[in-house]
């Protein structure tokens, strides 16, 4: 069994046939979810699924299934998956490697005519970027999506319902999806490493033990809008000085104490903002990621005495509004360990590693053993049009999951 | 001669019934220049102009005049004024009082008959405060206008060109504007202070020396955008940290080395902006005032070092745009005795003083002796709706600016 190979060439023609949807002009790729974009892709995964004698579904949160197997419900049953949606302005590889290669991988075991004991599938989340709502299909599949998160949608409601209208489902629909459709024992994905650990250590594999939690809070200080030719220094209370003194230190802060995780000022916001009104408020946008909730929670407290700090001494008022709260996921040992074995196997070097990318593996640890196999990123970059990772990395990637998968399936 | 009061009824009553034009439900005033408010404020004017039987006239820039004396071109003449245009939300004292009292001044002269061997007149500027472009009048009537001025306004084109056009002037005709209508040998601004130190100090009048000279600066920080999560703190390119690091070292910079100076970070953009990406670009608009030349030439050379600094060690690319470069202006001598000995004369304590916020009286300067009385702003506040000046200091501040016209005239 060690022996079965995916088909390369079969896989490079898929590749090429899915970046020529929604490829931009100037470089790059535009598929958010439940765009026109996204449709097309969706259109032609199914009919993909279809034309190789694959069993089709859709559910109501609009995430695509393809089976094979066996299907009295008794047997594990092994998904294989990522997203098709990208980025504004993205790249070809983020997420539709993994859907590509989950493909792939049914192919190859019926072609070998492989008799499966289990049921194997492969899926494409919706919105796991979250054009609407981040990991979107995988938390609605794994019962992890209230009525709350759907409320808000980040690209506003009127393009979110005018986009599951697209796609013939509804806010009700996706509520109402469970896996009961497929019920999995176990997951694993296939991703880009979108950092440059593996290229920078010259490694081919990622074994990804957990995924990073995340924390974003929007932090306001307040002071006082003044004329900034009349209004001595001594006497200012200027937010955009606050917000720029936490900014620093939250990043000196991190660097300094919390050396594996990552503190990011994404943006800051003045107001009224320009040349001669001193700043009467100031937003910060503060997102932080750590593996483990205790670390999450130090580096919390920490930085919120920081904002106290700045804005006591520098006379402002300061509100802080908890955003995402998403907590680490530590991966199956299992799946780590069938991942790990599948490289040495094919003898490719690998690493265990984080993710420090949230994906739709995070939502799957919930209800089953959940696994991730990373290649390497070219320069670390990612949701860019510059996203590159060499073909044969994309190879190796889907062998591993290949192989990764047939030894979850033993017992 | 010394007796002559202003009258506080008629004073006051004028401020009543300006303070209607533009007034905002939510408080404050706004009548940027060429907006239909500015354009009752006018109407206004003129018929007060007219009905106290003084000459009226608008030149090519919109700017309004009203006088009373001698007109044979020979003697000298006398401007007292300044504009009555708000900013965005702003006060109903900053440059209306001004104007206001000119008019006070002249009504005061004519009802006591002196018989004036000078022509003594008021003015209103269009668009001190640069709605569309700061000091137009001003810059206009004293020939300091250059058609480059024009072509960027802050409003943007459309905006200030129908804006123009509804007072009936062109572009042609505000470049065309010359002092030649009003030959001044003298001009006096009345004008709250903007800032706290007259307040602070319990003095009632500021003689004002000199009016800060204002450069502005947008600096631009170019990194690498990049994702927060998988992106280690070591490698990234952070424009935004750079930015922040500037805004913060360029106000201790400036507190350490130059206390008479000011310098202000009014805005920061960020581009792309959210949580989950590394900024790849960052803007900063920078602002610094001072009284002399030698000392902005000396901060502007620090400043430059600093964001140098901070680029060359975050590894950004830097660019410097040159936005404003007002000079600074020393008032005339004889026009701050004129200021100061009017005080004295009528027990009022007051101050040698700078102007830190830019004002008519700078272009003025440039063609003409030209001093300015300022009086107390509570609270140090302006340009906001609670811009507030005691009406004693009004009062005292319009007999001020009468006394010194008075004394202005004499040989």
């Amino acid at each position: 069994m060690n022996k079965l190979e995916i088909n390369d060439v079969r896989l490079k023609d898929h590749f090429t046939q899915l970046s020529s949807i929604g490829a931009l002009p100037s470089g790059g790729y535009h598929r958010p979810a439940f765009s026109e974009a996204d449709i097309q892709a969706r259109e032609w995964l199914e009919n993909k699924i279809v034309s190789a004698g694959l069993d089709y579904q859709m559910d109501g949160a609009g995430n695509q299934f393809g089976a094979l197997g066996r299907e009295d419900g008794l047997e594990p049953s092994i998904l294989l998956g990522s997203h098709l949606d990208t980025v504004t302005h993205g790249g070809s590889y983020d997420g539709a490697l993994g859907v590509l290669a989950a493909l792939e991988v049914l192919e190859t075991v019926r072609d070998a005519g492989v008799q499966l004991q289990y049921r194997l599938g492969l899926v494409n989340f919706s919105d796991e970027e979250g054009t609407h709502a981040g990991l979107l299909g995988s938390r609605a599949f794994c019962g992890l999506l209230n009525v709350e998160d759907l409320q808000q949608p980040n690209s506003g409601s009127e393009v979110f319902e005018k986009g599951i209208r697209r796609i013939g489902i509804t806010l009700n629909s996706i509520l109402a999806v469970s896996s009961k459709s497929f019920l999995p024992t176990v997951y694993l994905e296939l991703h880009i490493e979108q950092g440059p650990i593996l290229e920078k250590k010259s490694i081919r594999i990622g074994v990804v033990t957990s995924v990073v939690g995340i924390r974003t809070r929007k932090i306001l200080f307040k002071g006082t809008a003044a004329h900034s030719g009349t209004t001595p220094m001594n006497l200012r209370r200027d937010a955009g000085y606050g917000a720029c003194s936490f900014a620093k230190a939250a990043r000196e802060l991190v660097l300094a104490k919390f050396p594996k995780a990552v503190v990011n000022i994404g943006n800051l916001s003045i107001e009224p903002g320009s040349f001669n009104i001193v700043p009467g408020q100031a937003e910060v946008l503060l997102e932080f990621r750590s593996q483990s909730i205790r670390e999450a929670d130090e580096m919390e407290m920490m930085l919120r005495a920081l904002a106290e700090n700045i804005a006591a001494s520098e006379k402002l008022r300061l509100n802080i509004l908890e955003s995402a709260n998403i907590q680490p996921v530590g991966l199956s040992q299992k799946a780590q360990s069938a991942v790990a074995t599948a490289a040495d196997d094919l003898h490719l070097s690998s690493l265990m590693m984080l993710s420090g990318a949230g994906h739709d593996a995070q939502s799957m640890s919930r209800i089953c053993s959940s696994g991730m196999v990373f290649i390497p990123s070219v320069g670390g970059i990612s949701h860019s049009p510059k996203e590159f990772s060499k073909w044969e990395d994309c190879i190796n990637g889907a062998n591993v999951l290949l192989h990764s998968a047939m030894k979850s399936a033993s017992p």
